[in-house]
């Protein structure tokens, strides 16, 4: 325990009796604590999770740990992260209702939430890595994403509340330099936490010594680091998604701070693209039909944004930024300045998604979709695809005219090799 | 006075009596206030501005008013921008040594700052209109927006250490939003607000019509209100200046916000720009030489910031954004990462410029440079050439190589006859 704060990190034996007398809690789960049942599920770095059942019914409790997990108390880390996460789930419950799970209760000295079990839903990476498909996907995440980026931005809030949440998130320093530090600068050099799939050498020798493309990432962190267009989520990768086989939640916005409009669904759409590049180790029979439903995910998720981006333009555009006394109250069509916006978030989004690519390959934190093929001798070419085709996304980034073309890229990319 | 806050506007009459006892002041205007010379001499719109001199010396005794002065206590602003701005003038004088007044006193609640008194300093703004020259500006100029933009950007800054004055500058949310709708939206319809010359009507509605110019105009709006890259001025013209024929300082901070790396000199070289444009009425025989000396500073200011820009680049990259780990201790030569950032800041800047020359002829806040010519007959013309050029500006701001590209174009546009 802490003696200052108070924080004391919960055990599946000592929750019971803490979080026994909470109403809120007790209201969920049942009165008698005692006979609650914790199991303690995290597979993540930073927190603990349980899942607690009882006579009423299941409740998730996440309680953040005051350092790394993945590499222990060498690397610490504030505990105020769950503090930034309960007001991100807040925002995100208003600006995209249903996307996320609902709160119970929160205790900051603690850094505790508990929320709303989601059940049968998994973590929607495992699903692309056993090829299973999810009805409804790309229209959910097109829509979280266009209206979490719209309603955070002052294109619909009034400036005042924009600037005070601003301020707020701002507080939130050094999970955000994690972000900073392993997505777009340690990639691109040998960094003491980085590591790679034996046999990349050759194809990663190549990424580090281009000047211009090291200029393009820092370029985006620059971005990242100074551009409050929205409140992002700011980690929406496979694994920050539960669904079931016909609906999807968001979770875990512990990443979150004010950034630019395009960062969500351009890294969302690199966790897709990783997961399509890995297919061919994963699946037999239906390797073809299930990397097409890939593709069609992320060409449809994008379509959504832009739609539903589209739509809340023209319904709710009640911020400072292309106010309609400047356009329709003038006889003005403002779809040319719609447009204009789209074109830079999808010019943020593409190099942002070609970043995520190559980190998620070379820095520190991999993902499963690779890492589950313990064979590198097979990893490491569907690797090698992956990071070639996150280099041309970066430097091509705003030449896409659409996702279309992106996912024409990835099937060319899909037949390449680089070994 | 405000019962409060106890604050209460000091008048010629009562400053004595009520600063008569601060040690600060007294020092450095003499312990005996009795015998104390006050004079207001404010001429600007949000505060009062007393010269208090005594037997030890003088003072400038700056207090902000709860309201707009211009038009009166139907505007109200918060007296807390005395707290910005003296937040402002301690950064600028630690990040450009030398360049602002040095601070004596600051009271928060009386919204209160006690400061250097320049003499025999008159604003620039005159001198240009009187046709005088001064040794040593763009050099002044262009080494303070190098330094106080490189020195509050996290090219230089930790990222702690900035994003917490990122959240402090972010309570300062009625200042920016002035400039926020009487330089980027306001000059392009019909605002209540505004008011131009007669004779312009013509000129006027080709700019308001120009639908793809607003859409730039609302682009950059979004870049001022999202892109906290650096801590800029935020009110950089010639009336912010005080020069004598061989020193300048920089005054006024009280537009003070994060905001673009290239804003501050954006928005003065367009203050150069309307001097040069409003000359032919100002001058007559050395009218070519003293608009040549005019765009000669534009030129150097804006060489002598880049110049100073890379000398920082090189000497004081500090920051995470494009770290010596990434490029220098890899054998790789930085300079096309700090070209690339140069061209965004130019990019902002002369977008900046023409927004700038276009709200102080469209909107509320006109300038002397062309006010002060009364018959105008003479004076449309002259804002004609500088509205056009403007929207050239907007236009076109990202294929300008260097000043003296716009200069040139300045030369032309002093030429054409648009009425």
């Amino acid at each position: 325990m802490n003696e200052s704060t108070g924080y004391e990190a919960l055990t599946v034996e000592t929750l019971p009796a803490r979080l026994g007398k909470v109403a809120e809690i007790t209201a969920r789960v049942g009165a008698d604590s005692s006979a609650w049942q914790v199991k303690e599920v995290g597979d993540g770095n930073l927190n603990l999770v349980f899942i607690v059942s009882g006579a009423a019914g299941t409740l998730i409790i996440k309680q953040a740990l005051p350092y790394v997990r993945l590499v222990g108390d060498s690397w610490p880390l504030p505990l105020y992260r769950a503090f930034y996460e309960y007001h991100a789930l807040t925002r995100q419950a208003t600006r995209a209702p249903g996307s996320v799970p609902s709160i119970v209760f929160f205790n900051e000295a603690q850094a505790l939430i508990a929320m709303e079990f989601l059940e049968p839903h998994v973590i929607l990476r495992r699903k692309l890595i056993f090829g299973e498909r999810v009805e409804g996907l790309a229209k959910f995440l097109g829509v979280f994403c266009a209206q979490t980026a719209f309603r955070g931005s002052e294109l619909s809030m009034q400036s005042a509340e924009k600037k005070a949440d601003v301020a707020l998130f701002a507080g939130n320093v050094e999970i955000p330099a994690i972000t900073e530090a392993l997505v777009f600068t340690d990639p691109y050099f040998d960094a003491e936490r980085n590591n790679h799939t034996p046999g990349l050498d050759g194809v990663i020798a190549k990424l580090r010594s281009d000047v211009a493309l090291k200029v393009k990432a820092q370029q985006m962190l620059q971005r990242f680091a100074s551009n409050t267009e929205t409140m992002v989520h700011g980690d929406l990768h496979s694994g920050s998604i539960m669904s079931t086989a016909t609906e999807s939640r968001v979770i875990d916005p512990e990443f979150v701070q004010y950034g630019p409009l395009g960062f969500d669904i351009g890294m969302l759409c690199a966790n897709f693209l990783m997961a399509y590049f890995s297919q061919p180790v994963h699946r037999a029979d239906d390797l073809d039909d299930y990397q097409s439903w890939i593709l069609g995910v992320i060409d449809e998720t994008c379509e959504t944004f832009v739609s539903e981006f589209r739509r809340l333009w023209s319904d709710e555009r009640t911020g400072m930024l292309y106010p309609a006394t400047l356009f329709e109250d003038q006889g003005h069509d403002s779809s040319a300045a719609c447009d204009a916006v789209l074109v830079g978030i999808w010019s943020d989004a593409w190099a942002i998604c070609g970043i995520e690519m190559h980190r998620r390959c070379l820095s520190l934190a991999h993902n499963a979709d690779f890492e589950d093929i313990e064979d590198v001798t097979l990893r490491a070419p569907l690797e090698a695809r992956n990071l070639m085709m996150g280099a041309e996304l970066i430097h091509r980034a705003s030449e896409f005219k659409s996702a279309v073309d992106v996912c024409e890229l990835a099937r060319t990319y899909n037949s390449k090799d680089f070994l």
